[in-house]
């Protein structure tokens, strides 16, 4: 859609299609949220109806061939489109673990179809035992919106020794799990289901310490693979790991084939290696690249690489992180200063409403420029962690983030003498 | 403070003494929330406490002169302090207009001290009527947070065609006015006071045209002039159009005293004018600067100049300021294109809470570089404004802006394919 829209502002006069093979698509970011916070599943429709508006034609069909020398595509239904610019944005799917008996009744994947989770969310409302495998943003977003749903218990089971190891540190992870703690979801870490039980449906699963629990419904919230299989079938080049390959256009081998969004490889900004980055941001901001250079190279895209910007929001903890963890920099091999701040997201202290922010800020030590940042606190955090992105792909150092000018407000920020961002660039500079 | 912490952390040798002239401060930004979103005044007290913990002295006396021969400050109270460094950092007088019977008792203009505030405070609460006298940040506030007092009527008078006016373009003030005007605020704009009557007490105002009000409390907050007569009778350089003259490095003509703050002159960032800009956030990183850079340059300030960035809520409308406004952009010269955007903070725009959020973007329309945003939207306006103020800060441009990779949640964010900055950058470009 982004591409679309883009592609239409660049080349008014060009005629433009969408082929998607979902009849409802849904915003993904609110999947999550269909369980409980939104008041029903249609709040989270996504609309083609702005396509519409920009005379881009919408045909619900599924692409099953790209043949390159005709430059057409062929879909399921039989027809055939020609194009000049083809733009892939196929997505991924979601990876279905290996595990004894997960295709039984009652176990779910996500994808982003209306009427597919409309079905799972009014299966979910008729039982009592919600087993979440996998502790990353999707997991631990359904296991927060599942817990208010009334006479639902959730549990929710991770390989690694904490939740969101991907892109938080530990200190981070650990308020995550408090929190959704408190609201009673049984959290088990190092910890790895090795069969789900039961005749056609699930009834219970069997975990690696030989706990059996009683589960009713599991969601796999583990991850994703690109979908490349249109794009290797057309013999184009996939990324070292995965990932159709791009060039900072977002041209594929195929000069008149773009792909953006999860089904294209991505470069990590900093350690430039294939970052497995699958987000509506990320993708967006792809998609608009995408959309602009389709004839001309109207937006010239530096090789800056993708920015694993997150935020997320559990039971008022909102929490954000941008660029490298300390845990992730160290692994690389980088070597790094960290910086710490803590404050109040609102300021004196004892202004209603006020809430404990922490920043932690990650640099690279001899050449100073911040690498990474992750941020807890209100709903501020949300766009604290995009201050902090932008910093990251402005490549700017602790020196500039200490004089920093930033707006302050009581009803809205900290104070400007505690800014925890300039805080915490001001701590990593005595230690550097 | 903010001078004498980073100084601390820098000198860590050094013997630093703060004077100050008022017992007990206050957090400046807070003083108009002392009325009635704050419990009880004492909340909004500025502890000097942090000081002692780092070792730093604080002395309550004026400063009356500085003998920079002698390298020594002389007090109030007789005693003499030598200096190796100076750092002046003695803020700002408020206007008092010269408008007749404005010494009447009643009559108030707002200073940074608590018991005087709590005087302000307590007789305010005892009375009906209370007028404004300015319709900038300072005005529009109290006017807030008094008009939320039991009982108290609330009128303001601007000079100006309206609210807000060097920070804001109209549309935004509108939206102020609107709100203040739904809480009861009477607003009259274009107009002067033009005499304070009554006896020793006010008991009502004279406009400019022709009409009486009755009022029994007149708060004035129509801005404030630096502090600089200690500076001229040490015989340093004044700036051309006001405060003590200072290079990036915040030094004076004598390079052992630096200014920061209020007293000391600002050039704007891009106008390379006197930017009258008398804030918190500003002060706190010129104060980072002169604080590191007292003994040795270890900061090194580019020729940046000031960025006025302000934000301030009224009655849960949350707005923001960076850089120069689109009215003032072309009042200078400046050739520029303007971009908008409008969505909502939250998304899908169903989850609770959700609020309007609107953007505008005001960008050079050869270079392409971004001059100036406001913002207006719910508590996030307040670090979405950062965002927009640090991408000023590093010149970045409307390609750069468009393709910006950002963290979205539907709790905390608009949606990614409609985050405000991001449109507001792709509607410009359109433009240009």
């Amino acid at each position: 859609m982004v591409s679309a829209v883009t592609a239409r502002k660049y080349y008014p006069k060009k005629k433009i299609t969408m082929l998607k093979n979902v009849a409802h698509g849904v915003v993904p970011c609110g999947i999550p949220y269909m369980f409980s916070s939104l008041s029903c599943p249609e709040d989270n429709k996504l609309s083609t109806s702005p396509l519409a508006e920009k005379q881009i034609e919408v045909c619900c069909d599924a692409v099953v061939r790209i043949d390159r020398d005709e430059k057409a595509v062929h879909t399921e239904s039989g027809s055939t489109y020609s194009y000049e610019k083809l733009i892939l944005a196929v997505g991924a799917d979601p990876v279905v673990p290996p595990i004894p008996g997960v295709n039984k009744d009652g176990i779910y994947s996500i994808h982003k179809d209306l009427e597919y989770l409309r079905k799972i969310i009014d299966e979910t409302r008729q039982v009592k035992e919600v087993l979440i495998v996998g502790g990353g943003f999707i997991g631990i977003e359904l296991a927060d919106d599942i817990s208010k749903m009334e006479g639902v218990n959730v549990s929710l089971v991770e390989l690694l020794p904490r939740l969101l190891a991907n892109s938080f540190d530990e200190e981070f992870s650990r308020m995550v799990e408090e929190k959704l703690k408190t609201q009673g979801v049984k959290i088990k870490t190092k910890t790895k289901a090795v069969e789900f039980l039961g005749e056609a449906a699930v009834t219970g699963v069997r975990l690696d310490n030989g706990e059996e629990i009683k589960v009713e419904k599991v969601i796999l919230g583990i991850g994703a693979v690109p979908r490349t299989q249109l794009a290797r079938d057309a013999g184009l080049d996939m990324g070292r790991s995965g990932g159709v390959w791009v060039d900072e256009y977002m041209r594929t081998s195929d000069p008149d084939i773009f792909a953006v969004g999860d089904c294209a490889a991505k470069r990590d900004f900093f350690t430039r290696k294939h970052a497995p980055v699958m987000l509506a941001s990320t993708a967006t901001a792809e998609a608009r690249i995408a959309g602009a250079n389709l004839y001309q190279l109207k937006v010239v895209r530096e090789n800056k690489g993708t920015i694993a910007v997150y935020s997320t929001f559990i039971d008022g903890l909102g929490l954000g992180s941008a660029g490298l963890t300390e845990q992730n920099a160290r692994q690389e091999g980088f070597e790094i200063a960290v910086g710490n701040a803590q404050g109040f997201d609102k300021h004196p202290k004892s202004i209603a409403g006020a809430q404990q922010t922490r920043v932690k800020l990650i640099f690279s030590r001899r050449s100073g420029i911040l690498m990474g940042g992750q941020v807890a606190g209100g709903v501020s955090a949300g766009e604290l962690i995009n201050v902090i992105g932008l910093a990251i792909q402005q490549r700017i150092s602790a020196t500039e983030l200490e004089t920093f000018q930033m707006a302050t407000h009581p009803c809205l920020t900290s104070a400007p003498t505690k800014y925890p961002i300039v805080l915490a660039a001001q701590d990593v500079r005595e230690k550097m």
